[in-house]
């Protein structure tokens, strides 16, 4: 007899987005956000914990490596985010990863050191996940961990040991990469995030005239039925917004 | 006189698969599975040992190297594929090679260490099809053994002793690995996969207006008569079906 | 109760760019300008900072490593900017990166060493932007200052102390890079400048029949809503002139 | 006056091929068989071999590095190619390269030391050759020399050392190799191998809606008129048959 | 009050290209020309030095890597140009780069070591264009210098010190090198070369039908307005000739 | 006044050749013949030097490095070409560079060392050059020395002594290379081969339908008008014969 089978959903407040994916991501589920510069990877993955907090009572975690902690919660507001809020309820931790790595002083709570070292990277996020009992978490992004690594091969070792403590804290997580060149097979900078991810989504653009339109395609998504389809996404005052019935060209 | 000439044949599991290559796989073969990420490579690896379980009574082993066991077990589930049970009945055993990467204890039977080694790890693979005298096995992934392994390039002598341990053991043998560029002729990522496998088989994709279309393309089958036609695929809640005589545009 | 939100915003000072970015750069942002050679980097560069001085009372700095300072003031003056004046006035300051590289006698107020050294620099550069109480900053260009590291490869850690520091001084930043093939995904030379930057603007050429129309494309501007449009923009005697109602073919 | 000329012609065994080069590879000769995975190159040469014994009475050694000596002779059955029989009549030799190279006991004749080391592999194959007093020689293939030696890169020295030994033993052989890029010039995977040799046939395929199609093309035949045409070609129940007047579209 | 502007233009010497550029180039800058093999790049330097001599009485210095002096004089003579005469005139002085490489006796007046270093080869052209009071340089190639350093990479630091003494010399300056591939942006051998030019010039072709036809099109010219098409040019009897209003189809 | 200007020309003994290139080489040239496999390099050089001697009464040199001097003349004679009687006559030389390279003997009287050492080897041709007064030489091929070198890399200060050699000789030569991509701009194997050469025709191919048609193109000659127009050519009986006037599509 086959046990019973049901895979819980965590809904990823993207909306027209969990539509696509069976109701939401499978629970526990790392799940790569990749694309060019500027296709919405931040917006994606900070959507993913806001709404977590705001809608379903999930804490969450926002490791932010690109921007500095206060900088994302003014950048945010535009879409009406108060991530301070939650925050000050104990529903999101920022952990700021620009501000000291020259030593800067800084006044957030949660901050990494100026010297990046793998161990103590996992280490400190792994405590600010277990102190707000965070269900949610996304790291923005890899390639700036990797930069500040000594050598930025080594973020093959921290991607592997970031799997396994990945699955270890039961966090639904965002990883956010580069795609080089999507079009040629290229989905990732380093050539191995998609293999700790069990998800694999795709934010980039195609030209029509002389303009360029977002696209987000599920190149993966483990325990889910999913189209291959390219859906027009846009980002507007509510954050991203995708369209299953929308005509990309 | 010539010798009587007849290849026993595997049956892969795979649903419109085996009319393509005269009833199924040559005995004892290796072939090598390889897509791009999301094309279906584990599906497609674990279906063929769990349908030889389940229709054709042969034992199987899975190393699996990307999902732990557990979150393979659960997601095949949505198959109606109950892997635990014939692990209870000594039919499949599943090789964990994620969980104790970075010394997470694991419930499970058989696991590997954290650090890879190539002797170990062949040796291991190796006395668990011995214990459950498997007749099917398959190993997901290449790259995934080959991040685990201290320089990227040991991957190369790693599937020469492969090769001949593979033969050894007399098991026919799907191996997972990823085709960075198929229609520029890169269709494994180390260069080297191919040379060790009898059978290589594409899951790639094709875009057709904006969606992504799945076929599936035997690129070699030693001892076996097959065309060289992209055939369209599904992943349907009965694993993959393969539609010989589908259309693909 | 969502915080009231406003973005304080730089003018540019390009003709009909502001419009296209919500009235002007977020104040205290670091902008890529990225584009190949002849793409009108420099002028762009330049003439956000002197309209700066000029239109808005704002002092500016410029950094100056592919052109030396007075022939940077000269070939400005075609478009009617007399730089010298504000530099009389304390508004200006061009920090020569040229003349002094191998000794040469520069009669520059502001000059850098000939070797270059990433503390000093980094050091010498927040100390012109605090002594004329700096609001923009322009730095021509980041393949100049690696081009003079002692190995081009350290650029990597240059730019990501440069970034701390520019967020620490407040100034809105202005860096140029170089987009090797922008079509492909590649619009930074070293793979990292976008990483350090809030915003990026790609200046390129399209062929329309046997000559090349320059194009203006907004990858990234955070806070801020934009078009993906490639604006067509001309280099006239006024400097740069974008046309968001033009047509580019 | 000029000395009269003919060129000794060796039938190839190709159903087809040899009224494209003008009856036969010129005697002696070197030729290089290229192409991807699955192009039927490991065919081409043993039946080159195969027949030369059957039909010509011409000794041959086939030495093979991508499968071993049993699996070969099993698979050329279903062309009912009985080598076997050849070997017991000292016709045909195998050299079997795979199956003692971690130590594996095998019941060949004629077998490889696992470590693979230049001079010992050419002198070996050079005695076996005077042997059975080969006049034919095929070896598949040369990028699994390169897998077996420690370092990939001394492939150009063995291949250099090889020419030489050719010559000296005055076969006819056929070196097979990858062709990574046929259309972008890239026919050989050290891109070496086609200056030791004086004939270069590449085997490919075009595709044709959703089907590759198989194609021969002569790049280089040293001594022989041949045209430049792509000739369409199959593997039937008789091996491989070329169409000198087939269609290819 | 803004400065009376104005550039003042070298006449370039090439017929019809002076249009192009608001009458010349401007004095003392520095400008590359790029293109691949037989485009043209050494007849466009030394017409530029030879009708400096001609018509414009200024002094003019060829530093020639490619060719030795005396094939260099013989082949100018093809459209005309004496060069000897204005040699005897200390009109022009030729710097032989070839000649001494590997110790022959040459009897120019001008010769580079064998040995090329750096700094000698720097004082050397400074020397002679000092000796001869020169106001213009050519020097052709790049390529050619950085094959003669020990390392190639070294063409970076001495391309950087040849800028700043390009400057301090004060002369108009044509520097060529190799446009690799100009459509994917690709403009110099070493990545470098367009960063210390203040005019970059692109030599190149385009098929028509089975005939490359040559064009040229200005990438970059400082201080100066220009337009971005490419325009055809021919090599007749008279040097280099532009054509501004021909057709390039 | 100025010089009396005429170039000598050298014949190339290349039917239909001579005519696009005002009459034949300019003496004393060096011209590189390049191409991929197959396209007739050796033919056009061997072609030269057999025509020098039969028809303009010039001894020359061979050097071949792909074949063996016997299979060299015995190929030749398919054209009636005998080169073995001018050499009986002292007009024309043969170097072998292929048989001593692992301790054949050799009945050859010109004979390359196995160790190639680059000063050696220049001695060596210079010496027979200068022993049969050679006008005309050929070397085949610039690849086939770099692989017989240590390090492949060193064909760079090989390439720059030959050139002064060459020069030194006063011979009109054939040097033979490998064009990796001639549609992308990369002409040579090693990048520096046109630099030493003041003539480049490139030999190569386009298809047609499914047949490849060879085509000849002029890159460059110095000191001599040519067309930049792709001409067919056949290998027939004759040799190399081309087309001036012929259509290739």
């Amino acid at each position: 007899m086959v046990t019973e089978y049901t895979v819980e959903r965590v809904k990823s407040g993207i909306q027209g987005f969990d539509d696509l994916i069976e109701g939401g991501f499978p629970k526990g589920t790392t799940v790569l956000v990749t694309g060019p510069t500027g296709s919405g990877k931040t917006t994606f993955g900070v959507q993913f914990v806001y709404k977590g907090a705001e809608l379903y009572d999930e804490p969450g975690v926002i490791v932010t490596l690109e921007e500095r902690s206060r900088d994302l919660r003014r950048e945010m507001l535009a879409f009406g985010w108060d991530i301070g809020k939650y925050e000050r309820e104990g529903k999101i931790a920022i952990i700021d990863g620009v501000s000291a790595v020259v030593g800067l002083p800084s006044e957030e709570q949660y901050v990494l050191e100026g010297n990046l070292n793998a161990e103590d990277f996992l280490r400190y996020v792994y405590r600010v996940v277990k102190a707000i009992n965070a269900k949610r978490l996304v790291i923005d992004s890899i390639p700036s961990i990797a930069f500040r690594l000594k050598k930025e091969e080594e973020i093959r070792s921290v991607l592997l040991q970031f799997n396994t403590i990945l699955l270890e804290m039961g966090v639904t997580s965002i990883l956010t990469t580069e795609a080089p060149d999507p079009s040629r097979g290229k989905i990732s900078r380093y050539g191995i995030e998609e293999y700790i991810a069990r998800g694999v989504i795709l934010l980039d653009f195609v030209e029509k005239e002389v303009e360029l339109k977002r696209y987000l395609l599920i190149r993966k998504m483990r325990e889910t039925k999913h189209s291959m389809k390219k859906y027009p996404f846009e980002i507007n005052e509510n954050g991203i917004v995708v369209y299953p019935s929308g005509e990309l060209y």
